[in-house]
């Protein structure tokens, strides 16, 4: 899922995005709740119809922004309090806040609030995280299926996270008290934060063991190509990241032959185009010596193609990735695509 | 024509300017010649192909960036020696400079280098540039025709530059001393330098009415769409302007209703498109509300979205205007698309 942090994935047209395979899309609550607002989304309709999507979204809680934004926060059993990047105001979010607000701005898949740790953390602070957590998913269910006895139930998904941090124990048991409130889908949070990839696939690995495999697990803004290959390889289905785009505003291509800057001058006459075996708009129309030439002159234009064919390799990526496991071949397509990208 | 400063039209795709009409862009000589350099554009295959345009282009010949970007600058018989913006090192322009690097370029159309005063000027300083003008237009055309002999008529053409000020005697003079010398087309230029829109339009009147009427006539760098409308019913065929992107940028739309503020909070809930009349992918697509709410935001998407409406709606503009010229009718449909505007 490309994020679309404040209704907007930056510089791209949902047109673009369906163009390159895109098929859903995250918004992030803590972003909306200030620009434009959820009641404002709400009248005009839900995020996706705001934006011009038309397409399925899910929404995070905004407890990661709160955890990574926000310098003065407090957290009690109630819920977070936080004051607000944007304009200083102090804001409560509790678990059923996130559910209500989130039903508001209209998301087809949306998550409960959580407690993220920081990297690193005392166990002690983990495991008083994850038992929160635990509570805090059961008061926003309660929430969700008030709502659908309200609102009548029209196929939205609640899905709940997992956390632990790096403690493998931690990740068991929370994954299995979250298994337990048995939701139609699962994130597994606290990744992303600084750890070591070989650590952040490790208890990645700890809770798909235990979470049911019939239901979707999505790992939560996570991550590389690599990453990705890793995570897919040990049970994750979904993904949300910004490196594609964000990573494309600065110059950076992810291509099937590895990472290119585009800055670097040695790119400043190469009449070729970003990665061969790539269909998007990028790839079939310009150089990179025209890229380098965009990024170097601070070009808008550049960072939006290179975000465009990002996403479509991230998109691409995935997609293969599907049909080697439905090939069964999983496991020799990933060393084949990781040892192209050296 | 939209202006693709430094081989880009800010924010737009090629593809997109082709969707709402766009047949000719312009670049600008002093900035490609910077970035990324002309030889780079000539060795990657003119500036068309370097930007993926496959169209028409149409280059100034870099000295109204001479004179309105460099603090320091000198000029003599020969061109002008200044010192770049982007770098401080110093650059000589003579007119047969100018013309073998519009040449290396590839443009279609390109421009002999003109003096263009500033506004105000003594009428003496006027005069001076006048003459300057018109014997820098000689030897760029003697330029250009060598350059013709050497490389083989492949169909580009040379345009010159009528000076004069706001000085009715200095236009006469000067309109009738470079439609001496008969180029394929003209450039009104010294406009849009601050003067006000009527007196820009008087001398316009008074150069279109001695330049040969089967040759087309450009108006340098102008302007609103009633400064358009005003110019063509003086006779002009061409313009140039950054104000359908710049201000786009900057959260202005142009539309049949007039010119809106998406940054205003009365947008903020308005679901409607900029334009009822308009079938650009902005007003296809997207509500003034979530306009308001990018432009609000920051994002460059919002941005991008109201360059590609402003220049759907100057397109749209001039070909109506083209059509009431050939249905006779041109002052009445001036006058009702003037008043739609309040």
């Amino acid at each position: 899922m490309p994020v679309g942090t404040s209704a907007a994935v930056k510089t791209l047209t949902p047109h673009e995005l369906r163009e390159v395979g895109v098929e859903i899309l995250l918004g992030n609550t803590y972003h909306i709740l200030h620009h434009p607002g959820h009641e404002t989304v709400e009248r005009l309709g839900g995020l996706s119809q705001f934006m011009g999507w038309g397409g399925p979204t899910l929404t995070d809680s905004g407890g990661f922004q709160v955890f990574s934004l926000s310098a003065t926060r407090k957290l009690t059993e109630e819920g977070a309090i936080f004051q607000s990047v944007y304009d200083g105001r102090t804001i409560s979010l509790t678990p059923e806040d996130a559910c209500k607000i989130q039903w508001s701005i209209g998301a087809d898949i949306f998550y409960a609030l959580d407690e993220c740790p920081p990297y690193p953390a005392a166990k002690e602070d983990v495991a008083s995280a994850c038992a929160l957590t635990v509570r805090w998913a059961t008061r926003f269910l309660s929430t969700f299926i008030t709502l659908c006895e309200k609102n009548g139930d029209d196929g939205r998904v609640p899905f709940l996270v997992v956390q632990g941090g790096l403690f493998d124990d931690l990740r068991k048991e929370c994954a299995e008290q979250i298994a337990e409130l048995d939701p139609p889908g699962f994130g597994i949070g606290g990744v992303s934060v600084g750890e070591p990839p070989d650590e952040m696939l490790r208890v990645t690995e700890i809770c798909c063991n235990i979470l049911p495999p019939e239901k979707p697990r999505h790992l939560l803004g996570v991550g590389t190509p690599k990453d990705l290959l890793g995570a897919v390889g040990k049970g994750v289905d979904l993904f949300d990241c910004v490196l594609p785009t964000r990573n494309g505003r600065n110059g950076q291509a992810f291509t099937s032959s590895g990472v290119l800057n585009l800055r670097l001058s040695k790119w400043k006459e190469m009449d070729r185009s970003l990665d061969d075996s790539c269909r998007c708009l990028t790839c079939q129309s310009f150089s990179k010596a025209y890229l380098h030439h965009l990024m170097n002159s601070g070009e808008m234009l550049g960072m939006r193609l290179l975000s465009l064919h990002n996403l479509a390799y991230y998109q691409r990526l995935l997609k293969e990735a599907r049909n080697a496991i439905l090939e069964d071949n999983y496991s020799s397509w990933q060393k084949e695509t990781e040892q192209n990208w050296e």
